[in-house]
């Protein structure tokens, strides 16, 4: 197949090499830097323009940091809508707004083109691995278009719903791990203050029903202080910005994400911002006066 | 080895039934009712006073449900510390107070006695299974002593640390179940109310980061809205009672802890302590006048 591919940053470079190594032929942007070299001398093509680009390709994948992002790749002043849309599929990957997301497939489909969303969870070791979970929203057919696409990339592919349904798991996603790094957080400082040392409470707890993929990486992180990412805290602001806004728009109470993007806050004026969201700990520590480990 | 065990409830009946099944003898107490017909038939004697149990047994095991029941068979008028615990070992398997375990422990070593606090987890399935998580706080010595009996009863079987240590692990377990369980709601609800299918986001999220025990068993009760315990909400919130306690006392801020209290304790006020756990999730739900499913 043909594609654009939008964003060759830390985690579209590898999405983009594994289409590559699948047989796809890539089109890539010249956006601030040169496109990564390995994809172009394994045949990518760069485009001059983005109306450029909509006309030499079948599929538009968009990997890139947030919602202003995408809205100006496909609708800015030389944006991808400039150029024809009709019967292509654009699936955006990046993490971003839901109902932005609904928006803009709208304005697609008015174009004659289809839309996916389609983030991922799995971080740059994902990304690498072509282990990427992606969580899909759209309609049977642009997603079964898109489908082998995503078998190249990923491991755990789930259509979840309609237009926009991929970028709402993936909020909740983002609220669930956010919450459990907190909820170890929580566990791991009364233990560590109580005496015991949060490396046996740690090993007791994994068998058991407070077991979580949190508990057994990031408590490993919070105990051993290894807080470099991994994903960075303000990137998880971002998206529990994302998930709070959403909540007071749905009208939803999301009391206990409220605390942990406070945390997450203490974390950043500390000058934390860049490190692991295993750091999150270190707020609460700085309430407590006292450390895990 | 002759082990006296007091408390055959939901829990103790069938823990005690492993150990009998394993060959130790059992002198059991008569406290509100006659003890279990099926551990009588199978050959334990039953005691007609805790002075006359501690006289005839090497160890006594506790399975109560709340720290004052514990000090009333230890410490009361007529409680085992009437008897002779000199060379006896108590291990308490109830879920209590870490810091009056410290003080019952040194109550009884002035008497000659050991002390092993051992809580559990994995509920009445885990009891009959032979298949409980065990946490373990007491020396070396007195540990090993118990360790046969534990493998009787158990299978993820923790030394932890010191007496306390044991209930100390208990305690963070509760925390951390308590708040991923919190964190499956808060996800799951923004979900739904965003217009999701809460089942196809679970699925989508199993594999991921978000993935735990609580949302694989808990998440799915939620959406099925089968609130029958499991383990009930008037349990946990005596847990997380002890947890705020402590924390207090210790000198510790648990922000996200209050708030699963809170939310449990909105549950108790609607007539729903005796659902199980998982039903915190109605509490959010009120808040948002939105039903997950």
């Amino acid at each position: 197949m043909k594609i654009g591919f939008i964003g060759t940053g830390i985690m579209g470079r590898p999405m983009a090499g594994h289409l590559q190594a699948a047989g796809h032929e890539l089109v890539l942007h010249r956006h601030r830097s040169d496109p990564p070299a390995e994809l172009v001398d394994g045949g990518a093509t760069v485009g001059t323009s983005y109306a450029e680009i909509a006309a030499a390709v079948e599929v538009i994948i968009l990997m890139l940091p947030d919602t202003p992002d995408v809205e100006a790749a496909l609708f800015g002043a030389n944006g991808l809508a400039t150029g024809d849309l009709s019967g292509k599929l654009v699936i955006d990957m990046s993490s971003i707004d839901p109902i932005a997301t609904q928006r803009f497939a709208e304005r697609v489909a008015k174009q004659g083109g289809g839309y996916v969303d389609a983030p991922v969870s799995g971080g740059e070791v994902g990304a690498k691995n072509a282990a990427l979970t992606i969580m899909i929203g759209g309609t049977v057919e642009d997603v079964a278009r898109a489908q082998p696409l995503f078998e190249a990339m990923g491991k755990n592919i789930t259509h979840v719903g309609d237009v926009g349904a991929g970028q709402i798991t993936k909020v909740a996603n983002q609220i669930i791990v956010a919450l459990n790094i907190e909820a170890v957080a929580e566990g791991l400082l009364f233990a560590s203050k109580a005496g015991a040392d949060p490396a046996k409470v740690r090993a007791a707890l994994m068998g058991g029903f407070a077991s979580s993929r949190i508990l057994e990486v990031h408590g490993e992180r919070m105990i051993a202080r290894t807080f470099n990412p991994g994903f960075r805290i303000d990137l998880h602001r971002k998206d529990l910005s994302l998930a709070l806004s959403s909540a007071r728009s749905l009208g939803l109470s999301l009391p206990n994400t409220a605390t942990a993007q406070e945390l997450f806050n203490s974390c950043a004026a500390h000058g934390d911002g860049n490190k692991d969201h295993s750091a999150m700990v270190t707020a609460l520590e700085r309430l407590a006066n006292h450390d895990v480990a």
